[in-house]
């Protein structure tokens, strides 16, 4: 952990995570086995794995292995745990990572009632830009949709004998058969990549799909035959709510971000915003603000602020009091207003080549 | 019910179909509604239907109707209750229903855990040809492989949000993950030909299997914007197990016989059949026998004698003592070798032509 370049900076809004590690059975990050690492995983946002070992391994040998992710085309906005997954994604990529992005329209037939060309409309025009104006290189990236890929639903039918209910239960809360059919089929997507060739593979996430990489893992040890490598995953933390809560959610519009958003209602949403500052300002000009507690300073962390040392000077003037909140809200407003317009314009840029991205093509 | 040609002969050997109708809440079989009827149907071994007036109705108008069964591709054997469905299947599509076989694969990956390849090879080399040894005219009938009908998975994956977990309990008793996917899927094979052009349909079928008729049902009216039709089911008692046990089954084979099966080992089982037959020779001389209690009986009636003149003549000499039951296993051991040769001949051939089968063709 000490070679986090800005460690000292950890969030305290959620000190769960480190109960998380233990209840989850996951590793904490060992950052200083990812070459040049990004800005997530230098400033601890990334803060878990599974059974990278091989995986990584794979990676500094520049031998096969694979990073996949899906795309649930439901609404037209995503948010900024999309943004980390495709940043994680862009991170393996670019060391060699094979790549797979995953239209999940059949989960979102099942789980949504989303029609299936609804869904496929939705990708096309609007998740699939989305995530290749967030990073991810459509050059280098395998698309398909669910419904179109029989080897995704043939490992699905094949681990469903490999699954009591119990078990589904026991990892989902809830199992009802949509949701069963929706994790059959993440088990089938998450392993398909190896049908072609047997490599590791890792899959990034927001902890709260870790249950889909548990049970995949279960499965491929049942699966003995197949020889698949159990697949291993990276976890980033969750973007806050605006209001302080673990976690950013549409069901609270005024405390959440989508990306787009209008920049103004962005900015407006982030003058509300929880911040470290102290009761009065003249208390926080003497003791300085408390970065650690600040949302907005955690959207610089997780979002907005590349440039390690820029966000290390926040930090140091916000400590000693230098930089009060109503400013630095007002900075906060500035990079947010940047990012959106940066984001609409990629975006709309990537929409007018969707034409040219590797879908397979399924006979 | 009065209309049954040999209605008197009705068998005392399952009383419970009775009840089945009530609990299951089925209609009596209304043979006068079927012209043409068949074995099966003018000796009340089909015993029920389930909301046939539509799909009857596009029958006797000429209108489009479907028929539609299911190979489970498992064991080279099949049994006396795949006869009798084939032999309804017939029925219909010698009255106009376009006919629907799709091979189970998938399921028999889920349930059953044969590969998609093991399962491709059985139902061609086997149970297609059986099949169609069995009556089954392929040159009218649609093939398609579970596996490769992608309709199929969609209309299970949009089903599965239309059904709860508990709805699944109530129906199956256990309700595990693979068993889920199977009546997820069966409910997309029922609803497949509709697709193309809405129609009635019926699914011939033993009883035991109507669970599945009827979720589909419940799920149709949940799916209104599809405008399906309901699924009508028809449906056949069992042929009971040599020992008198309410169905055959291949867990006690002493008392089952398979299909093909060695004619000399069949033989030997009906020697061992249990009878209608009185304790002593001299009182079923005097009293005659009991074919209503008789399970060789009720071979000739399921599936040994086609001629109803023939078997009321087998069974007036039963009842007045003439004909005894020595002599009488003798002729159905007779009967049964030369059904058995015929089985073999006929399955020999339809395998040589295996090739010309219409299987759907999938983009």
């Amino acid at each position: 952990m000490t070679s986090k370049i800005i460690d000292p900076y950890g969030s305290e809004l959620i000190e769960d995570y480190v109960k998380i590690i233990k209840e989850f059975g996951l590793d904490s990050f060992n950052l200083k086995e990812y070459p040049e690492p990004n800005r997530l995983m230098r400033r601890g946002v990334v803060f878990a794995e599974r059974d990278m070992k091989l995986t990584l391994k794979a990676m500094k040998e520049k031998k096969p292995f694979y990073v996949l992710s899906g795309i649930m085309p439901t609404a037209k906005k995503v948010h900024f745990g999309t943004k980390m997954v495709v940043e994680n994604i862009a991170y393996f990529q670019k060391h060699g990572a094979r790549t797979f992005c995953l239209i999940a329209d059949l989960e979102s037939a099942a789980a949504r009632n989303i029609s299936l060309e609804e869904a496929r409309k939705n990708a096309l025009e609007f998740q699939i830009p989305s995530y290749i104006a967030l990073g991810l290189d459509p050059k280098k990236t395998i698309f398909y949709f669910q419904s179109e890929n029989k080897e995704v639903i043939k490992l699905a039918y094949e681990a469903s004998n490999k699954i009591t209910l119990n078990e589904f239960r026991a990892v989902y809360g809830e199992a009802t058969p949509s949701r069963i059919l929706s994790a059959l089929t993440q088990i089938g997507d998450i392993l398909y990549p190896q049908l072609e060739e047997q490599m590791p593979g890792v899959i990034p996430v927001g902890v709260d799909q870790d249950p889909h990489i548990r049970l995949t893992r279960d499965v491929v040890r049942r699966m003995k035959e197949k020889k698949f490598f159990l697949p291993s995953g990276l976890y980033h933390k969750f973007t806050p709510s605006l209001d302080g809560e673990m976690k950013m959610s549409k069901s609270k519009p005024n405390s959440c971000i989508d990306l787009p958003e209008d920049p103004k209602e962005a900015c407006k949403k982030i003058m509300r915003a929880k911040t470290g500052g102290r009761d009065t300002l003249d208390i926080q000009k003497k003791l300085g603000g408390e970065p650690e507690k600040c949302i907005i300073f955690e959207l610089y962390k997780q979002h907005l602020i590349e440039d390690d040392k820029e966000l290390k000077q926040i930090y140091d003037n916000c400590k000693s009091g230098k930089l009060l909140c109503g400013e630095d809200k007002q900075n906060c407003c500035k990079l947010i207003t940047q990012f959106m317009n940066t984001l609409t314009g990629n975006t709309e840029k990537a929409r007018k080549n969707i034409d040219k991205l590797n879908f397979i093509s399924f006979k």
